[in-house]
């Protein structure tokens, strides 16, 4: 029986998302080599710097000894086709290996390709093909899609909080609103993302390691962004502090500190993330507290919102949204997602932009 | 084909609904005679003083023609037994009509008869089969039973908010918080509740009518409990003045009227409830505001909770729960309940005791 070609494209995505957490900034890419109906060669790009998806499933049939001429190739993402790079660039590769059709999931919107890879490949008679699972492949790589367009980091607001939309009771405590079923969501989101941007509060108060753990065992040491006045971190003995080297710092406060990234904030969070994505920051989780979120939100700055909701009452403490001014509720600011359940008798509302 | 004794139960059930909003303060019942295996009466209780369901069902079937001798018959609810009533007991009726076999879904709480109708039935030789669709008999009068045991109004609290948990803006304004479609629902509840119970200051921004409408039309005229300063009705033109004789008026004032049924308000909720119930008020859809809902929760007295939550942030404005005292977030209050999700973006928060 004769496999589909949708099915080859699901196993190229598949290999692609073994990148997760270890090639930004570039994105993650699969690849699979078919002929005769067989699949003849895996790839996946694994960390930056290493060989592309295209490679690796080249190299993958050719030490099985297989014959890649007139074979078929199914890319996530668009072969690269430009030179400034370590790497020749795949669409030679492709060309010179005589492969004769290639299925492309996503277009890659790197000005420096976008496109320009499939004329490539066209213009020296290779059947292409593209689209086959496109939103489920651009969706893999929307942080990387953001950055290499914008040169900002893709943001991703998470916040937990109770049914009466509290984030912290008035006594500062935030441990824990989720069940450990949410915390443990959460945490696995960690390792998607580049960094985790928290405010001075949260920091003080909770004194977060802001990395990603498995366990006990931390697998990831993300990039850390605080926001406050770098003046209060004198003295402490915070655990981000064992990592000054992955601290990035926006400064609200006059003092400067020289040990640490920092950065003077002004108010504009679009500068400020031009800063860190000047800094290779490609993405963030931000995880509160609530005047970073509430801020983000008002100035409409954020990529994707996950909030997740317990079914607790507190009574008192911040909200998610603090807002200065007292609007009519036909003013309420509206937010476009949908809901998911878990398992635990709470919910999260997803808000994708 | 032989029809399944659960799908005859079904079919009583769906009967049994059709004296919702009618009935009260007695339950919905329904009944079906069969003999076989073929339908041959059909009944349900119409209203407060009609024939029981079985009566209905007994008597449709003899207008029918039908020799009702040992056919079997389907109640949703255990057939009464006691004298004190206009109409005879039930029981009899089955005894005389020679009916063999009875399935009951559900027993009656009621003191008067709480398991006697059914041991009656044995007594005098019929075989009786109780529990089939129990939970879903059970549902179905969760309102009598519980006035029927404690004399006291079912309360079914219903919240519209915002997703960052406030009820009503900084201005005052809760129109509209939700869509037409959770709006419809809430509506639809009211005709399920005898009486709809807000506070002095949703009363005054808001001046409802507290009746249930189908379109402009006004299908029920629910009783309307108020509670707050009657001080303050002085000289307003409320809608609800329009029929004084339906409202029920907990003052927390020192002044009294004479025209209104009012009762002290002594911050007693258990003993305001009491006096409702000494009034024929079976069960209350509590519409807020947020105080008169926020003592509810705190003293836990509610039956049931629906807190609709529209993905909206308002900023400013009246949480759900307005408390006092300030927690650590692991002495919130946990509610026990489900999600369901609407169609409109919203979802709904659904606690039951």
């Amino acid at each position: 029986m004769k496999t589909e070609p949708i099915s080859y494209m699901r196993r190229a995505l598949e290999l692609a998302k073994k990148g997760l957490g270890t090639v930004a900034p570039n994105p993650m890419v699969g690849a699979l080599l078919i002929k005769n109906n067989n699949v003849i060669g895996e790839g996946y790009h694994k960390q930056k710097g290493g060989p592309h998806a295209e490679v690796a499933a080249i190299e993958d049939a050719e030490k099985s000894g297989e014959n890649i001429e007139d074979s078929w190739l199914f890319c996530t993402l668009e072969p690269c086709c430009h030179l400034n790079k370590l790497t020749p660039p795949c669409t030679d590769l492709i060309i010179n290996k005589k492969i004769s059709k290639v299925f492309v999931a996503c277009l890659d919107p790197n000005p420096e390709v976008a496109g320009k890879g499939v004329q490539k490949l066209r213009d020296h008679g290779i059947e292409v093909e593209v689209g086959l699972l496109e939103k489920e492949a651009c969706d893999l790589n929307k942080v990387f899609f953001k950055y290499i367009i914008h040169k900002k980091p893709y943001l991703h607001l998470k916040v937990a909080m109770t049914l009466d939309g509290k984030m912290f009771s008035q006594t500062g405590s935030s441990k824990w609103i989720t069940s450990e079923v949410a915390r443990k969501e959460v945490h696995a989101l960690r390792k998607h993302y580049d960094g985790i941007w928290v405010g001075m509060n949260t920091l003080l108060n909770d004194d977060p390691s802001l990395n990603t753990r498995d366990g006990e065992k931390v697998i990831k040491e993300n990039s850390k962004v605080i926001i406050g006045d770098i003046q209060k971190l004198r003295d402490s003995k915070l655990k981000v502090m064992n990592h000054k080297d992955k601290v990035y710092f926006l400064n609200t406060g006059f003092e400067e500190r020289n040990d640490i990234n920092s950065y003077s904030f002004n108010n504009d969070f679009n500068e400020a993330l031009d800063w860190l994505g000047a800094n290779g920051i490609t993405s963030l989780l931000v995880e509160g507290g609530s005047k970073l979120i509430s801020g983000l939100i008002e100035n409409d700055i954020y990529d994707e919102i996950s909030i997740y909701l317990a079914p607790k009452l507190i009574g008192n403490g911040s909200s998610l949204y603090e807002s200065e001014i007292n609007f009519d509720m036909e003013r309420a600011k509206e937010l476009k997602g949908a809901w998911r359940l878990l398992d635990s008798n709470e919910a999260v509302f997803e808000v994708k932009k």
